[in-house]
């Protein structure tokens, strides 16, 4: 039997510390003992972070985001174009899009890929929605920003299908090299891509 | 501007995650996704243990530690031999060499090394109370478990000269090879001690 080292607060803290990304049960210890360290500037100001956030946060039922308001924030910004909308796999991927401030538009988290071998199919993805969404009208472009993999290609497909009826340009991110890339790590594919879409050099 | 993603309960929660150490503004985020997304099995549970032990942690008067008792855990353990003190610059170490389980002894935690050149002076450091445990007398050996650095070093010197009245032996951690470590990765000083160390192969 271990000897109890600190009291069960603490090991339950570590523990559940331990499964948040990021961070392992080594780190989770290192944690937990910088956040009693730093009780006032930190600990105490997470903890009331984490209870608002948790009790707060819920689902946009019209995108799919996650925030503390419904529809979310992104929804009710009146300076977002109405009619392009990026459809994409997942909340993270709305949010790196969103660092990349590229384009100020609205947003559709499918929730998942199509992955019939996971037994996700399509009523399991927000794929009605989006189709509800162009039909009420007032959406010219969607911008599937799937991932490059087959699922999201196959995702990608089924919405290009599901929305052939309505007057909607469907589009797709470009492949290439990323910026500030070195050819020479690049697999071939994206070589091969990059190359096929090659661009006038202004 | 940057335009407004997600509530500002969520942006605070991801500024304080990215304060954690082992997590960065990148894996905060992530991390952040991950609690939204496991609200049941991981981000109310997680918010509720920080919460708890935000308020009930404390320092132990009596070594040093970090606990939800004062005195600690370890100091009214009754099963622990009293005979025995590591004496350890931090609660981390305290608590790594718990995890090594090697000896069922108290401690006391400096808090920090001597180092002049940063102003932290013998009256900075929990001395005086290691000395005073001394003097109540039962304690028969000190373990110094201090860095092998030069300011854990001068440390362990003042500590001894301290207690130099006293009737304890004041020993320290052995210098050598790290278990499992190789010889080509090893300094030329941790080679050297573990020479001069050497010890009979049985």
């Amino acid at each position: 039997m271990p000897k109890p080292t600190a009291g069960p607060e603490i090991e339950r803290l570590i523990q559940l510390l331990a499964k948040v990304p990021g961070l392992g049960p080594r780190s989770a210890r290192r944690a937990a003992l910088h956040l009693i360290k730093k009780k006032e500037q930190l600990f105490f100001p997470l903890s009331a972070a984490m209870a608002e956030a948790a009790e707060k946060v819920k689902v946009c039922t019209r995108c799919g985001n996650v925030d503390t308001s419904d529809p979310c924030t992104i929804c009710t910004d009146p300076r977002r174009e109405d009619a392009t909308l990026i459809v994409v796999e997942d909340v993270s991927d709305l949010w790196a899009l969103e660092r990349a401030s590229a384009m100020n538009v609205r947003y559709h988290v499918l929730g998942g890929t199509l992955s019939p071998l996971d037994g996700v199919g399509p009523d399991d993805l927000n794929i009605r929605s989006l189709v509800s969404r162009v039909a009420e009208g007032g959406v010219s472009e969607i911008i599937l920003a799937v991932n490059a993999t087959v699922e999201g290609q196959t995702t990608a497909h089924y919405i290009t299908d599901q929305l052939s009826d309505f007057e909607v340009k469907v589009t797709r991110l470009a492949h290439g090299v990323p910026v500030g890339g070195e050819l020479d790590y690049l697999d071939e594919g994206t070589l091969a891509a990059a190359l096929k879409s090659r661009t006038a050099f202004d």
